[in-house]
């Protein structure tokens, strides 16, 4: 029996593995409710830029609405995801209560702080574009702060920048945050000298960029080093609190900036799944995405499990969300195609091309297959890469030159804080 | 006897008026302290595109340090002031205490409420950056809210945005919404429709543009009514309440989007100088700029009410800051570079360039001695007199380019919300 009703397929998240699905899936008989709690499509890859002024929020995010206007087949909600009853086939949502014949969970990662909520408040992690431009603002803050200071043991506090975590997103921000103070912010401060602010990275294990190959760890190292950053190995962080990080040595750092880099855990909302899930809260997925017992539910992305040939678990980078995402919208497609004719679903094997992490501005380690690259080669080939993997900007050699522009050349609007610290108005006393 | 001592003059405020100063003033022996609120200069004309997502927050703000870095003599200072004590030539800011021996007050305006003040918080004005981005926020909010709402009235309330004010800020306020949603909008929902948004328009005189001449009030109403924009003269504001407009005749309009363009007020900083003001608390300055008894104290822009020859008030637009500060900047100059010997100093003379207010993105009215334009030649005039305004912006060919591209094309980033609504992280529980 032919079935004539469109078939529902939800998404969960709009980043890489949820915009990839829907740019993949084009049929006829389905329609698709992609679902986010922002409006944006985030380029990750680079929201560290905007953390460090080196980019502006705009450069790397575009709204989902626009990115699938031509999409009629496609609604988008902005909306939270509160729960689910799977077996009615339920999505619930703040808003709204979904029905899917499908679903995709692409809801991504969070910033995880090994059981320390609490730490949150003092050193936010970076997942969001309102993550970034929070850190942009208090880092340029404490900046300010100390040029009106006139207590020189506060400007050391206020001028000092903790990272936690020596993976590549630590790796980036501390490589960034020292070439903003020794290059642009000197020129703009009169009183203080940003020259000599102290960039620290901490990281537990004995290597940054510890799934890196050696040779390429060290080569990080030494180029971290090179740019004024302390780096800080086989440290680990035994408490946060506000303007202190106190490490497992007793150690305590006085610093105004300290930003989380060390945890990623799977969206909360697994939980809600009643699947098995890792200590890190991701699903235990089938070789084909799907959920153990439920096969019209998938997870990607961050979201998901996935071991590979070698027994190691295929890692939460963008290039892993979009091969998965493609698979899963190849699976559907074969299955709404085929109709009630059982299809052998293939299995996802992810596809390395290759790992990166840039330190400053012309310096990076690459690492594709057996590959190894350091320095500024190193750099242009993570440009590139990033540049294919880019969705919904309208065209990419505009983005291209747009970024590099805006990236050499530290173009000064990155710099702005735009939330105010005050009340924009003061009561007006009405004149007699 | 002669000083060697560098004369010290202090600058309140980093908008037109406070940098055109900066930026003129170059002397051996003098040092410039110049504070602001915010860390950017704001190019206000285009204030309302970012609030209506024509253009981004960086195509229009830049950071004041980065355009006076190169100014070896000019401290910048991000800081609030709390008062003064003009006997003791001093400046009480909330983190310094600044001693002059030249004041430049150029503080600007805030919007005002007339006598209302409570009606802010449903109601923002549009003076910075901060304030635009809000607005947008909440506008685009609006729409999401809509398109998850089930229930018709909850969408006519939430489509509606309501403009109070026909003066030049809030006929182009009401144009770019109007466009926003019959053109972009359109294509970017499933569930609602935008172009049945009501955009209404409320003005307490006679006509919209109540200072230009009859024929080109008649133009604006004519373009705005055209774009489907309500326009409602003669009609005035009794009340603002949370999600209501309540007229002076009773009607009460259902609106989630009001704007407050209907007002401005001198800063009420002024209220601290003990000199005359003026009913919106403008300085009554001398005919130099300075204020009575205080010839070392100069109030400009916003803040001061100068009149001119026929009689009427120096209106509050850039160009007029702009040229305010010329001739305070060369006031100054003479006086250091003559020493004691006295100077008689000149009279400010405002030197009108013209008005002009767009109407969307291809129309406009302009209005410059007696030339008036309408269309698309008063919107292009518009473009290229605010180009030649601009201050600190590297390059202004590149800016026309980009404003153009950026505000044709109706660029997507145009239309981020970097606000969040909910909490960026849950607390996540430990695992067993």
């Amino acid at each position: 029996m032919e079935n004539k009703k469109p078939v529902h397929i939800v998404v969960l998240g709009a980043g890489f593995g949820g915009l990839t699905f829907c740019k993949q899936l084009k049929l006829p008989n389905a329609r698709i409710t992609l679902v986010d709690r922002t409006n944006h499509h985030l380029f990750q890859p680079l929201l560290y830029q905007v953390a460090t002024c080196g980019l502006s929020a705009p450069d790397i995010a575009q709204p989902v609405r626009s990115i699938l206007s031509d999409r009629a087949d496609i609604t988008v909600l902005l909306d939270n995801v509160t729960g689910f009853d799977l077996d009615r086939k339920q999505v619930c949502l703040e808003k709204n209560s979904l029905t899917y014949d499908y679903l995709v969970l692409a809801l991504g990662g969070r910033t995880g702080y090994f059981g320390h909520p609490e730490w949150e408040r003092f050193a936010p992690g970076l997942k969001s574009l309102d993550d970034a431009l929070r850190i942009r603002s208090h880092v340029l803050l404490s900046f300010e702060q100390a040029e009106n200071e006139a207590n020189t043991a506060e400007h050391d506090k206020l001028m000092t920048i903790v990272v936690v975590g020596g993976g590549p997103t630590g790796v980036e921000l501390a490589g960034s945050f020292a070439e903003l103070t020794r290059t642009v912010l000197k020129r703009d401060f009169r009183r203080i000298d940003p020259t000599e602010a102290r960039i620290i990275l901490i990281e537990a294990s004995k290597n940054l960029l510890s799934n890196f190959p050696p040779d390429l760890s060290a080569s990080a190292r030494r180029q971290l080093e090179a740019l004024g950053v302390q780096v800080r190995t086989e440290t680990s962080v035994k408490d946060i609190r506000d303007g202190e990080v106190e490490l497992a040595n007793g150690e305590i750092i006085h610093a105004a900036n300290t930003i989380w880099a060390a945890g990623v855990s799977a969206s909360p909302l697994t939980q809600k799944l009643g699947v098995d899930l890792d200590r890190a809260g991701r699903v235990k997925v089938n070789p084909d995405l799907s959920l153990p017992g439920r096969p019209e539910i998938f997870a990607i992305g961050d979201l998901a499990l996935v071991l590979q040939a070698d027994g190691k678990p295929v890692p939460g980078v963008s290039p892993a969300a979009i091969q998965m995402a493609s698979l899963v919208a190849k699976i559907i497609k074969q299955e709404v195609i085929s109709g009630a004719k059982p299809v052998v679903r293939p299995a996802f094997k992810y596809w390395d091309k290759g790992t990166m992490a840039t330190i400053g501005r012309s310096a990076a380690v690459a690492w594709i297959g057996k590959l190894k690259f350091s320095g500024l080669m190193a750099w242009l080939a993570w440009l590139f890469i990033h540049l294919i993997f880019l969705i919904g900007f309208r065209n990419r050699t505009s983005v291209f030159l747009q970024w590099t522009y805006s990236y050499f050349s530290y173009k000064r609007s990155a710099r702005l804080i735009t939330y105010l610290p005050q009340p924009t108005t003061a009561p007006l006393t009405p004149r007699n």
